[in-house]
């Protein structure tokens, strides 16, 4: 591609319209994951929203946050985790990014996101919080912790994972799951959807060992 | 897709071998951006870092973060930004994967990744640390502060946005970026590298005006 590049300075970037900002800073990052946050109120009343946060932070133990605004939609979200210690994180697929999208309306919180937007409820035994049925992956969340970024005034929520319910058939035999199989889907910027395809499988980088791409070199 | 659902539970998770854990855990979050962290020690040793926890934490004021294991091979990475205060975040396009993938390999903080790995080290007037001149969105970042996640046992570092590089013809006239033009890669697990084809784009949410897809609508 022929490109001419441009420099956008951090005092362009203060004097930007708000959504033109809003826009363009929320694309910098790259690709996000989209996940749908289950949770419900001590009254049982449900909630779902679209989240482009979820983010790994270890293994063992098993444990993923993201990030909440305190002004944003997602506050009942973050009442319902304080009241019940739990939430849920559905994986958004391509063929309900609408559905997922349309979440992020301002809807009120005696109203749950799961009706209006056409999702399904699914419980699992023991667990409070709702799980998004059409999602390929749910993964049941304990709440643990949370912490307040100063300079971006946002809560980084943490919690542990407490189960995974997922097709087996996307999960290969050294536990690699299969995001194109699943036809996960995935954001950039505030709007912008996206599906994925497999294009490199890489081993364990070591040096002296630079890295041969697996899926072309078995011809998947 | 016909399916065969499975439950994973924690005690399952806590059971699994290192490699096989590390695989699927990883996968949890769903896609993740990816992207080469620059840095530069005092003495002037260049360092490149591939990390998949890039997250957007707010638009006003710019401020973008990333995760760090300490004990992990991005340790050289922090050392250089309490060094020098300055890192650069650039973005993986989808023709440079096996070389980002590569900086993941323990080489001798005497070395540095770009030369190792083929990349090359692009300078910005007043600021110190190196970006990816192959890169499509290279971002100069200023060191705020940082968060020591108990749980996982992993630091959040918080940057402000100081500059952004990238080629005109990728934001649209609303500020959004186009990362199917930029042909951006993404990562799932530790070693899997996705593209990415742009599937909708729908205005922002309201109460009562269900998503249109504004992508089919225009015939784009």
């Amino acid at each position: 591609m022929s490109v001419n590049l441009k420099e956008i300075s951090r005092q362009e970037i203060e004097e930007m319209s708000k959504i033109y900002r809003l826009n363009l800073v929320n694309s910098l990052s790259g690709i996000k994951p989209a996940n749908l946050i289950g949770t419900i109120s001590n009254e049982r009343k449900t909630n779902l929203a679209i989240i482009s946060s979820v983010i790994h932070l270890s293994s063992s133990p098993a444990v993923l946050g993201f990030m909440l605004r305190p002004t944003s939609v997602p506050r009942h979200s973050y009442r319902n985790i304080h009241e019940t210690k739990e939430f849920s994180i559905n994986m958004v697929a391509d063929n309900f990014t609408d559905k997922a999208h349309y979440t992020s309306a301002k809807f009120d919180s005696s109203e749950s996101e799961f009706e209006k937007c056409g999702l399904t409820e699914q419980f699992y035994k023991d667990f409070k919080a709702p799980c998004v049925k059409e999602s390929p992956i749910k993964i049941l969340m304990k709440y643990e912790e949370e912490y307040h970024i100063q300079l971006s005034n946002t809560i980084l929520m943490v919690g542990s994972v407490q189960a995974v319910h997922l097709p087996d058939v996307a999960v290969d035999e050294s536990g690699i799951i299969d995001m194109e199989k699943l036809e996960v889907a995935c954001i950039s910027g505030l709007n912008t959807y996206y599906k994925v395809n497999k294009t490199a499988s890489y081993p364990y980088a070591r040096v002296g060992q630079f890295p041969e791409n697996e899926i072309k070199n078995t011809g998947i």
